[in-house]
């Protein structure tokens, strides 16, 4: 079955009300927001990606979400595959670290083994408190789209892994993205809608008009780029639109609201349904491929 | 790393209170307990368990987590990869059965791609309410040990499983296991100490005792067995004992406690540390192996 199919038979099952019809990213549970991740060798990191590097992003992929709920982190729970001494050591490593820096305690976990060979799959089910919790599909016609920090970051830096070699920055950011948990905290009780960007600015900014009813334009001129990305990739924003891995936070604000701090007004949400692009505000045609569909 | 050197770093990293230094079963978020297990083909389950039994024990084995706690369940997080489309919905049936049988809807979950060819590796977080919430490491020295139904179907339906033809209830306990849930709420408002027999009676009930700082004692001869295991497997309760797949619960009570319903007395907690068997009162040697060191 394609994921969707899978998602829509799951809303036949019998559902939790914190489960929000499935349709966003995380889930109410009393005065907690959860969410959870799965991350697997060869699908979402690269079996070369350093084990502390993987647990870094494991624990930021979730964090991300919460984030986007305006949350604080109150913990997270491990679930691992016990691996060879070296890569488990550094995975405790990158582990420790990232737990420290976001302070986001361990609550649990589960550890398993794994037939000779097997690909490893590990997951992360995160828990954060004091959320604004806006869901995904809350813009209104006349919002404006917002988005942190610069995009592209991530997917030029997995270019950089895959190359072996290139800016040091932009290998950061793809390693060890860092979830917008200040600027969500800002952002949220302020936005009509808000998500993490993890697949791609195009499909992510699509996915929110579609939950909201909505079509969004979006002006690729507007979209912020980093010094580093532009040194390595060039001016042209449509890579940078399209590529995954960046956690930045998307929002739809009323037209009166400018946020304070790091966030860029990049397009406007309008009756109708669809995505669409500007450049120099003229129309241009959608790239054949929005972002990636494999980790909705 | 072995599991234990595994946990015993995680130990080392910043710990929610909740974790209760990742000593149990389940955690305490606020009014909630929480468990997470994962279950990996070809360590937990068989590649040609049917794809229903599967979601039935992923769940079931998180709910057993419950019951020793004396929750009452109050949804799951699913992480699934997606597969061939005739397991997908295989699976989806099974698991619609399982959460609408023990009352326990879906929250959220995540779903994911595989490598081809890769073991399916699935977790489920379940959340339980309303929990007495004894630990496992809360016996005293005096306290009896009570498990619930009987000890071994689990083994010995794995057993028939394997061999492709034998008695259908051994088959059924191994596949479609029940949380005791009810037994669970009964039981844990009075006793000193509570888990779930999920790897093998003598393991599980050396476990509780090494948890508590304490010696325990097990009269065989006391261990039920069911009629169906008798006739399958004979008489010798050590096969039983030594076997997983079980999901009874396990509990030390103040002798003076007689629980009302299926739970039968099968040894003393004593000052002291180790597992000790007795047969007709006569002491017997541990076998080499006490149960599965797997899925502790």
């Amino acid at each position: 079955m394609t994921e969707a199919e899978f998602i829509a038979a799951l809303r036949r099952l019998p559902l939790h009300k914190g489960a929000l019809g499935l349709g966003d990213d995380a889930a109410r549970l009393g005065n907690l927001v959860v969410t959870t991740d799965t991350l697997v060798e060869g699908i979402h990191f690269l079996s070369d990606d350093p084990a502390g590097d993987v647990a870094w992003k494991l624990v930021v992929v979730s964090l991300s979400d919460l984030a986007a709920k305006g949350a604080v982190p109150e913990g997270v729970m491990l679930n691992y595959p016990l691996s060879e001494t070296a890569w488990d050591r550094a995975f405790l490593a990158g582990l420790d670290t990232c737990l420290a820096v976001f302070d986001c305690p361990l609550i649990g976990g589960d550890t398993v083994s794994m037939p000779n060979g097997a690909p490893r799959v590990l997951t992360v089910t995160a828990f954060g408190r004091d959320a604004a919790a806006p869901s995904r599909s809350g813009a209104k016609a006349g919002d404006r789209l917002w988005v942190t920090g610069t995009i592209g970051d991530g997917g030029a830096g997995l270019a950089v892994a895959r190359a072996g070699s290139g800016p040091e920055a932009l290998l950061a950011a793809y390693r060890r993205p860092r979830p917008r948990l200040a600027e969500g905290r800002a952002l949220a009780p302020i936005a009509h809608a808000m998500m993490d960007v993890s697949d791609g600015l195009l499909i992510d900014s699509w996915r929110m008009a579609a939950a909201s009813g909505l079509a969004v334009s979006i002006a690729l001129d507007a979209v912020p780029l980093s010094a580093a990305y532009r040194a390595y990739a060039g001016d042209d924003p449509m890579p940078a639109v399209t590529a995954g891995d960046d956690y930045q936070l998307l929002c739809a604000l009323p037209p009166d609201q400018r946020p304070t701090g790091h966030a860029t007004c990049i397009g406007t949400f309008a009756p109708g349904a669809g995505l669409s692009l500007t450049r120099g505000g003229v129309p241009v045609p959608l790239p054949d491929r929005l972002g990636f569909e494999h980790r909705a």
